[in-house]
């Protein structure tokens, strides 16, 4: 996608200078700026810090890490793969992809696993733009006919008004994103989009990257604070509601930021269409019943108590937002139950959150 | 209540020096100061700058500016009430306090006018403080039932768990406070309760002052971030909710701080009682439809856009929390419809939000 008018992925492979590069999203939105990858240190950094986020992008990068390692002459493969997956623990898509790259390789001569690697990485940055492209076509589709049916009723609507939560766009993918890669086709096929940005507390991914990559593609949007989506939707000022998914259950309940639960139920309160958008590898064929049996992070009280941003003197500066010896409490995620969600768009289509729907998604060839 | 282990009010008169004293809220929860309030002009200060806020509390103060107004020898009753007013245009307890103040003047002779402006202001701030603390012996008696109810279908449990949004504690009114008042009531009354905070974005009244409050009055409490409510309920963590109302219709729908709507929501779809505490002023008995008739202010963008805090060298900072060029959008309020709202607590007593049983309190005598 778009930065300043050039076209960006976020992360490549730097031919000239045989190094990897990323955005460093801890600077967004206030800095843009790029780093170079040149060792296995450089890549375990970039993700436990969270210079690249976003499931799809940490499994990319870690498969880039992997030929990074290699280069600098770790041999045991094993050991590389192990020090990758303690940089984020919990995240499924990192596991997937060094599983993968791993297999490759054990097939692989040792002096041309470095190669191997490297153009392997390439092909799962590749796969996962794709992907993500591929949501974006089923989704450009259900915009389009909510917009065909919005001018239907309101000849003079000159919007599709339509709320995201968190970021789920393309800076935690390749390219493209997954809820916001509908919205980008929507608006190069030249439906008039206009979207509500959820600021997304407590690590503020809607207010500082959903805005930031909107901004860059020339997207009209808007940033309210999570707790204004129920009033939005009352007042007929949303007309669809798009989300991501982390964790997707065989029965269509989705596990997604926290806070995406009560925008779904203020849209079924409110007949508003709930769409989560997701690669089918979030979709866990072995989970029944999310509430129960997806496990939910609690994360560091710090990313509430306190808050970054520029000062006067245009500075990153870090403050603390709330009193002193006050507890608190931060999960991460929440699960909205299937009967919320109207449907699942995924790169192989447009799905009902239903066992029977999403059943027929577990037989196909991955 | 309490600061310090001290027993405070928000406002009251200092007879030693002759002047009004106010809490600065603005400086809360970082920094506790009071301030002397000696003209018009500091009351008009007061109120405009929300050193002091809070329904109850502006009309109160307002009350006290009319005294101070006449000692310093303003005579034009009219002109006094009418820089008062222009302090915070919307604020309806405002208007109506200084309609009181005017009335009762008006019958008094000239010399006598100052001394009868003080006088009623005491009176007003008591009336205030008597109205919240029979709201808390109200609400006393749903948590205690509350809890009675836990304790007999699970034994073990060490407390009730009360979610509340916003602000509406002591420090919004004279004393008690209005949802608070129950809370701390039963602290009181040895029924061991935990509060969960909503941060309450965009102003941080939960996180600044509800907190603040709970904390020195020792009551156990943990702050989270608006998103969090509904995956709480979902998980059993929460066993009521307890919130303030700006305005209220004789239907039963509530006005309040935005984001109440998405809490009431999640407490209907979990089984969760959710209550709202108000003073009987704020039923406007001429409104029936909450949704179409309520105005919903919208508030200056700043406010979601930077956020006050403490930097690393413990100084107030004002920062930017969010990308250049993004719009913003501010709604202040939403209104919560009477179906979600369990029962109205009021200084009168527990009614049904419904019309035939808040149509009774229109008749009985102010």
């Amino acid at each position: 996608m778009h930065i300043n008018g050039q076209a960006w992925r976020t992360i490549w492979f730097d031919e000239a200078d045989q190094c990897v590069g990323i955005i460093d999203q801890t600077r967004l939105p206030h800095h843009f700026e790029t780093r170079r990858l040149n060792s296995l240190d450089d890549a375990c950094t970039a993700i436990s810090a969270m210079q690249v986020r976003g499931a799809p992008l940490i499994g990319v990068t870690a498969a880039y890490g992997v030929y990074l390692a290699l280069r600098e002459g770790h041999a045991d493969l094993a050991a590389i793969c192990e020090r990758l997956l303690a940089t984020r623990p919990t995240a499924v898509n990192l596991r997937w992809a060094l599983e993968r790259v791993s297999r490759a390789l054990q097939q692989t001569p040792e002096s041309e696993r470095a190669d191997a690697a490297l153009a392997l990485a390439g092909v799962l940055a590749d796969e996962d733009a794709a992907a993500c492209s591929a949501i974006g076509e089923y989704g450009l589709e259900l915009i389009r006919a909510a917009w065909d049916a919005k001018r239907a009723v309101t000849p003079e609507a000159d919007c599709l008004d339509i709320l995201t939560h968190c970021n789920a766009g393309w800076l935690a993918t390749v390219d493209w994103g997954t809820a916001l890669a509908p919205i980008y086709k929507a608006h190069r096929a030249g439906i008039p989009v206009h979207v509500w940005v959820d600021e997304t507390r407590p690590r503020n991914q809607g207010a500082f990257l959903t805005a930031w990559e909107l901004q860059q593609e020339g997207i009209d949007h808007t940033i309210i604070v999570d707790n204004a989506g129920g009033h939005l939707m009352q007042h007929g000022q949303v007309d669809l509601c798009l989300v991501g998914s982390d964790r997707t259950t065989i029965t269509g309940d989705v596990c997604n930021k926290i806070g995406t639960y009560l925008k779904a139920l203020a849209a079924h309160d409110n007949g508003v269409p709930f769409y989560v958008a997701l690669p089918v590898s979030t979709i866990d064929f072995t989970l029944e019943d999310g509430l129960r049996e997806i496990p939910i992070e609690q994360r560091h009280p710090h990313e509430v108590s306190h808050m970054q941003g520029l000062n006067e003197q245009g500075q990153l500066t870090r403050i603390q937002v709330m009193a002193h010896h006050s507890a608190v409490n931060n999960y991460g995620f929440d699960v909205t139950p299937a009967r919320l969600v109207t449907a699942l768009i995924t790169e192989k289509g447009v799905f009902a959150a239903r066992r029977d729907s999403l059943a027929a998604l577990a037989e196909r060839p991955a």
